[in-house]
């Protein structure tokens, strides 16, 4: 057993760590948290010999998966991931889970060990490293992926490399990582023990056994750490609706050869970048079909040349093209492989969709492949790209029309195989919204296991385990979303998204003056400028009599005597928003600037 | 045959037709219109003995349907739908299609024939009557839930009730209304003969041999009109990418049934209001299985009152309960049917699942169903209601878990015994998004019709038919989408569009100023005030570094002699951005106003 202690001191001192100021911790609904924990009291949480789970992002959700083990005085993180902002998060960038516990405790945290590569796993490091310095251990993609996205942080960070079948300690927990099979290449799920309990994490999987790269799943080591004794497992619950089994990644290969095979004109192909093994599996098809393969678009390119790096991709000699050297290559001889396939507006194919791609113009003939099923809410984006590509007569074959995607998640009969073959005394469903965690839940109770053993958690809750009691307790730690808006962590909160989605319905109209307070003269104004309310040219009638109205309540309050800035304005904007709403049945913001001079 | 104009004039003189301001036909795009048409001259398109089909709405979208026929000096239009707004459209209720080439016309519009009562069939007839006073045609299910938008928007209209199997004449087109059978009772298909061409127009359909109302579609008459001859089709696309037939209506009773059979407890079933024949089944089920029925959500009572006021639906005595009236009776003789099967933020479902409906508190136990698919958008919202649900431990049954909802439209099987029965000389496919309409034409070519015979149009586009020839016209009419925002119509267009999208991303700053721009003296300020920024108490210096720099950039400009405002403002404007974009990376939008004092 490697141990990762004894090279390097993982615990950074507390003086060393860059505490935040505390304004970047804000929070969206700091105020409606009820610190209170429900079944027990927080001292009962507190108990010190005992392991306690703390998951901080990735339940209730499908995303910024972050879990917090603490023995004693160590703590552990599995996965530190972001999620997307939701409709209603105007202008917001990414999501990433609340800090603020790991700050308080950055002296005590030794290390995050990373299941796998995708954005809510590892999405989030270079903001936790912002604020915490704290080691990272994963496989080689992840770790790659990871540095990548430091670099663009401007971040330095000590990333330490293990792979599956390791076994290696941070303080007294004990770590094994267990090959397991996923949509990304190098995921692993993980074993850890203490010395009061033993957890074991599936992270993202699915069950394949013919996969791309030839590494199964390693059921015979589930099926030993099964005998050797799991207290909690944490596993996958995203497929816990679907029946049956998730297909194998070699289906997809199947479908694309036989598309491969009738294919007279060029081949277009848009997946996910993070599948490597599905690049792989292209490449290998291009090859094998006589043609050369080239890559659009950025993170495609970026995944590509690391995975080559590091030795997860092939490309066997002669078969890749620079993208701007495809001119002269036959079209019955290319493949690009390009990002966009969930319609994001900004990526390769909804650039060459909209006649926007410098190097790929789209032509009657060509075929495009979206090799991907929409993530809920791009449903429509990837509809839009579908029907531009209809238009340009490019021949579209996507989900809906051929088995040309699998899931990287484990359906019900593989969730049944894991919970048989681990056989754990307790079970937290993980990764997945709240139907997904209640439906594993069934699962787990339909082959056998007690209702009692089985724990529903929120983000924030904590789970106290021992080798024979878990206890759950409510509401322990913050863990609400923590927005970032460009460079600002937490700084965007209900307040500002309220007024966000108030513009963006009705605008603002500003009403503004200068006002002489000593005497109560109007020296200037009102006058009325408005921003996404209407036409101002085309509506001069309406933004005439608004400011006429305007006039009158500002004199009226002046007359009466009124020198209270915040009373005239309320007056002002009372009579301007009735008269705005009877007239167009609209509540734009109304926003009155009065300036003494 | 019923000759509608022997009774009395349907054309209203054009002096009776309130004209339209011209800014409420301010359309979205139209100054990217190109009204030349491509094949063809204009004069040619303008040639008055064809026949003339002009869709405005319905073609490269599903919504907001419309088209215009045209012979001599006569039109007519079938359906006046309208569309929900897409993400973009900031604050957008409803988006209707264009009527300025109908106003222009409106002394030759002999009526509008709706095909049956969905939205996107009859939505923009209240917004159409407003501006022009035409005759409204349909059977009577579709007329009542008209009178009923008419009566919420003040309008009175001459509504005249036809039913399936009715001939009838409006000028020189001789209408015949035939049954056919769609997700809403009483929809029927057109077959309009003109002197010179005749047309078959499906309307929404899908080929079910075994509807609740035992009144299947009229496929004999089909084969009869086939035989009489059509020059051309219209036929419904919405499921060409779909294989195989759709499922008829009876097979959602069958699953409903033995849910009904097993469940011990309250049951909450949510539908779409329209699907008055599910209702039906519901109703019948309740009874099979001894329970009442209570009805909940303002649309859902509404067409429950009509249809049972019409005749489309039947409950039998004693079987129906006011909600309010529920409380005592027994969970397991109880059937609740709501709104909100879209999820719906103010719906009766979500509003019970929000614990905010009056009536109906949720409880452990009760028995949700969601009987319907998410239309492409609401994926998100009806998960969102799903997992509420799921946390008040109801049990929930939906579309991914059983077979309880079925298309209302036509797949790729149905829509060859059509084409095959009707045999048209010429096939115009609408109502579908782009790759629906291609796919549609590929069908049809593959039953044998030739290509040339296929016209793909978009809205705006004309086809000219007669018995020997077809001939397509690009944008001869406007047809943009028209936005309506409360109680505008049109007003609100791009650059308000772009303002909202700009507001809601990263909010505005105003800085403000009075200034003596005789002397150059700033007298007042600059302030600064933002809206849906960032949190003003917390970012106190960063809004007073911004005030400084304002202040500087104004004191420049003015030292520098600068009097014009609008130099002034784009100094200051472009100053601060830099220092907001710098500091925060966000470009909200700044809004300099300064006061003359």
């Amino acid at each position: 057993m490697r141990d990762f202690n004894s090279k390097k001191p993982p615990v950074k001192k507390a003086a060393a760590v860059k505490k935040p100021p505390a304004k970047e911790l804000q929070t969206k609904q700091k105020a409606e948290r009820k610190p209170v924990p429900k079944k027990s009291s927080a001292r009962q949480a507190k108990k010190a010999d005992n392991l306690k789970v703390i998951p901080i992002g990735g339940l209730n959700e499908i995303g910024k998966n972050l879990t917090v083990l603490e023995y004693k005085d160590q703590m552990i993180l599995i996965d530190c991931g972001m999620t997307f902002p939701e409709d209603e998060m105007y202008g917001i960038d990414v999501v990433i889970p609340d800090f603020s516990y790991l700050v308080k405790n950055a002296h005590k945290i030794l290390g995050v060990v990373i299941t796998h590569g995708h954005e809510d796993h590892i999405g989030a490091v270079p903001y936790l490293l912002k604020q915490i310095n704290v080691p990272i251990y994963g496989t080689r993609l992840p770790l790659g992926l990871i540095e990548n996205k430091l670099k663009e942080h401007g971040l330095k960070a000590k990333l330490n490399t293990i792979k599956a079948g390791d076994k290696f300690k941070l303080g007294d927990f004990k770590i094994e990582a267990i090959r397991t099979t996923h949509s990304i290449a190098d995921a692993i799920c993980l074993y850890i023990q203490t010395p009061v309990a033993s957890l074991f994490h599936t992270g993202d999987f699915k069950i394949d056994y013919t996969p791309i790269d030839g590494e199964p799943i390693d059921l015979a080591k589930f099926a030993e750490i099964g005998r050797r004794g799991v207290d909690l497992m944490m596993a996958d619950s995203t497929n816990a609706l679907r029946p049956g089994y998730t297909a194998s990644e070699k289906v997809v290969g199947k479908t694309l050869d036989g598309i491969f095979r009738e294919a007279k004109n060029r081949i277009l192909i848009a997946t996910f970048s993070s599948n490597v093994h599905r690049v792989q599996k292209i490449i290998e098809l291009a090859v094998k079909h006589g043609r050369k393969v080239a890559v659009s678009g950025r993170s495609m390119e970026n995944v590509v040349a690391l995975a080559v790096e590091l030795g997860y991709l092939h490309i066997p000699a002669g078969a890749y093209v620079e993208l701007n050297k495809t001119r002269n290559i036959p079209d019955n001889e290319l493949v690009i492989i390009t990002t966009g396939s969930q319609g994001e507006p900004m990526s390769a194919l909804s650039r060459m969709a909209n006649n926007e791609h410098r190097n790929v113009k789209l032509k009657k003939g060509d075929m495009v492949i979206l090799s991907s099923t929409p993530v809920p809410g791009n449903e429509k984006t990837v509809s839009s790209v579908v029907n531009k590509l209809y238009e340009k007569e490019v021949e579209v074959i996507y989900n809906d029309i051929a088995d040309i995607h699998v899931s990287g998640h484990a359906c019900q009969e593989e969730l049944k195989l894991i919970h048989t073959l681990i056989k754990p005394k307790f079970f937290m469903p993980v990764h997945g919204e709240y139907r997904h965690l209640v439906q594993h839940s069934v699962i787990a109770e339909s082959i056998g296991m007690r209702k009692d053993r089985i724990f529903i958690l929120s983000n924030g809750d904590q789970l106290t385990v021992d080798k024979r009691n878990a206890v759950k307790f409510h509401n322990v730690v913050n863990a609400e979303d923590v927005l970032v808006d460009g460079l600002g962590v937490g700084d965007v909160g209900n307040i500002v998204l309220r007024d966000r989605k108030l513009l963006s319905e009705s605008g603002l109209i500003i009403v503004v003056s200068a006002i002489d307070r000593a005497s109560g003269e109007i020296i200037s104004g009102p006058d009325i400028v408005s921003r996404g309310f209407v036409y101002v040219r085309e509506n001069e009638d309406l933004i005439n009599d608004a400011k006429k109205i305007a006039h009158q309540a500002l004199e009226d309050s002046l007359e009466a005597g009124n020198r209270d800035w915040s009373g005239i304005k309320n007056s002002v904007r009372e009579e301007l928003r009735k008269f705005i709403f009877r007239k167009t049945k609209r509540s734009p913001i109304i926003l009155p600037i009065f300036l003494d001079v």
